[in-house]
């Protein structure tokens, strides 16, 4: 009986799980960063091949009846043949395919094949799932032109408020201070050229980033949340949140409802977002149930790649899934 | 008497004048991009040896008395022995000194050493004028960071309109298929992963350029008035422009306001912006005047030049700098 193999490559670690058909999972691994775009494509391959070496139990096994990458933007331009040759360099064989990263989270909360995602970290995107497919996603555009109510929505919007604050355009806010410190600046006082001397040193920090990593600077409004500006980009990115909840559900799809993210994590633990406003208290096409919590996309990468073999998961199985992978987990 | 060089270094275009000490401009010269950070270092100084080289009439001229820039950032960390060098080389010597772009702009529009400035073309930015020195100046603080009610800002919110159309989070509105057309491409119909396909090809179209490129859609707003979306991002734009310059208005400071750049001037054409919200018709420290449009800094420069050197310049001598410069640059 052919095994397979599942691997979720996230932008800070990448998981690999070993199963056999019946979904008995066999084998973990977990190394570094898996997305093409922010690891490299030589980096990510390099994670690959050593989470799925730690899951194989070392090179050389027999072929996989299918190895599943759950990753963002379907593989963010990595072609599947890159994948399969660096993988075969070290012994391992089977055919690929790539699932989305927002699927596999899905599917790591619930053996349902219909349902929602919404997750917020560094960006954010709200999905309906039917049949154990994406039928609709909202969101998920970028730092540029979306991802509202991200880490880096959040970050960004501290970042202009401190800047407005010193700038006499906005209301002051205990955000400054805090992002002044956070980068390694205070109030120096003095003006040149018509500005305090601590924004031309603020602008410049700020400049010297990439700009996702603002995205940095968003627990500083969960650790000022009595602010009133922090409480407001708080609500804000909370209501957009929703709102692209919102933009997904539909009367007809019921099913549960999947989160994750630490942005919406924390938005959650703070009560800067609830529960029934996700609609999870059964308006909408919920299905009357909580949010469900998932850490990563590696149990919905193992069920997705079950199902793609036309393998069943029903709740038992599932429930056998979530707890070999957190015993293979445990240190 | 020995002359002054004044040099107005714009991000298209550099212009150069040539005065002496009272006032009387004797040479014009224009050449390209003049901001080091978007020109390249070795292409501004080649902009302006250029410009300085037709205004001065060739080179191995007299030393001039002062060789005064325009230039935004206070020349962008460009040493000013490179410019001194580099003018040098061609025969143009003189003491070299750099001014704010923005104060200059001021000064092309007045001879009074007090008022405001506020300017909107790809940045947006306030000032408050004292002495012929900035004494406040409000936003100007970048694409990621502010510059509220600019080029970049409304580019951006009209790309961000876009997608949130195409993606259900926001109305429907013209703005959609005049940026899709903008970037060649069309409604193509379909779905991936989720998504309608024209999305995933605007996002892809939006992100191969570089943010501060996003100015170039801001004429689409102007271009669909009628749409309500488009409508609302012209009116927030200059209310935030309105509000920049009340931030540095202060009710000691009396004097003109100059205005500058196409943003603003369009702003102010189609209505979207009127005289009386920026505090022009006597209010809150301004003068009673209209607002005085002016297309550059080179009028400026020239009054700075002459200005430090400890000549005063009234109405009579601003008007003939004007009326110099205007003949000058006749074809």
């Amino acid at each position: 009986m052919q095994h397979i193999l599942a691997i979720d490559a996230g932008g800070t670690h990448t998981r690999a799980v070993r199963a056999d058909a019946a979904g008995h999972c066999l084998g973990y691994g977990v190394s570094g960063p898996g997305n093409p775009i922010s690891a490299g494509t030589e980096g990510a391959l390099a994670s690959f091949t050593e989470a799925a070496l730690q899951a194989s139990g070392g090179g050389n096994v027999p072929p996989f009846a299918r190895i599943v990458f759950a990753m963002a933007g379907h593989g963010a331009g990595l072609p599947l043949e890159r994948i399969s040759a660096s993988l075969a360099a070290v012994g391992i064989h089977g055919p690929v395919s790539v699932e989305s990263d927002l699927l596999a989270m899905f599917c790591s909360g619930t053996p349902s094949p219909d349902g929602y995602a919404l997750a917020a970290g560094t960006g954010s995107v709200a999905a309906r799932i039917v049949g154990h497919r994406l039928d609709r996603v909202a969101d998920g555009t970028g730092w540029l032109l979306g991802d509202a109510g991200s880490g880096f929505w959040i970050g960004r919007r501290i970042a202009r408020a401190a800047v407005a604050d010193l700038d006499g355009l906005g209301p002051a806010t205990a955000l400054t201070d805090l992002l002044l410190a956070e980068l390694g600046l205070g109030r120096t006082g003095g003006r040149a050229t018509g500005r305090p001397r601590e924004l031309l040193q603020l602008i410049e920090a700020l400049y010297a980033l990439r700009p996702v990593q603002l995205s940095r600077f968003a627990p500083l409004a969960f650790a000022s949340r009595a602010d009133a500006v922090a409480a407001s980009i708080l609500r804000d990115a909370a209501a957009e949140l929703a709102a692209s909840l919102r933009a997904v559900r539909e009367e007809g799809v019921t099913g549960p409802l999947t989160i994750g993210g630490s942005v919406l994590s924390a938005l959650l633990d703070t009560g800067a977002l609830n529960a029934e406003a996700l609609g999870a208290g059964g308006a909408g096409g919920g299905d009357g149930g909580s949010p469900i919590r998932v850490r990563d996309g590696a149990v919905g990468a193992v069920v997705l790649a079950l199902v793609r073999g036309g393998v069943p998961v029903d709740q038992g199985v599932f429930d056998r899934i979530v707890a070999d992978v957190e015993r293979l987990r445990a240190p």
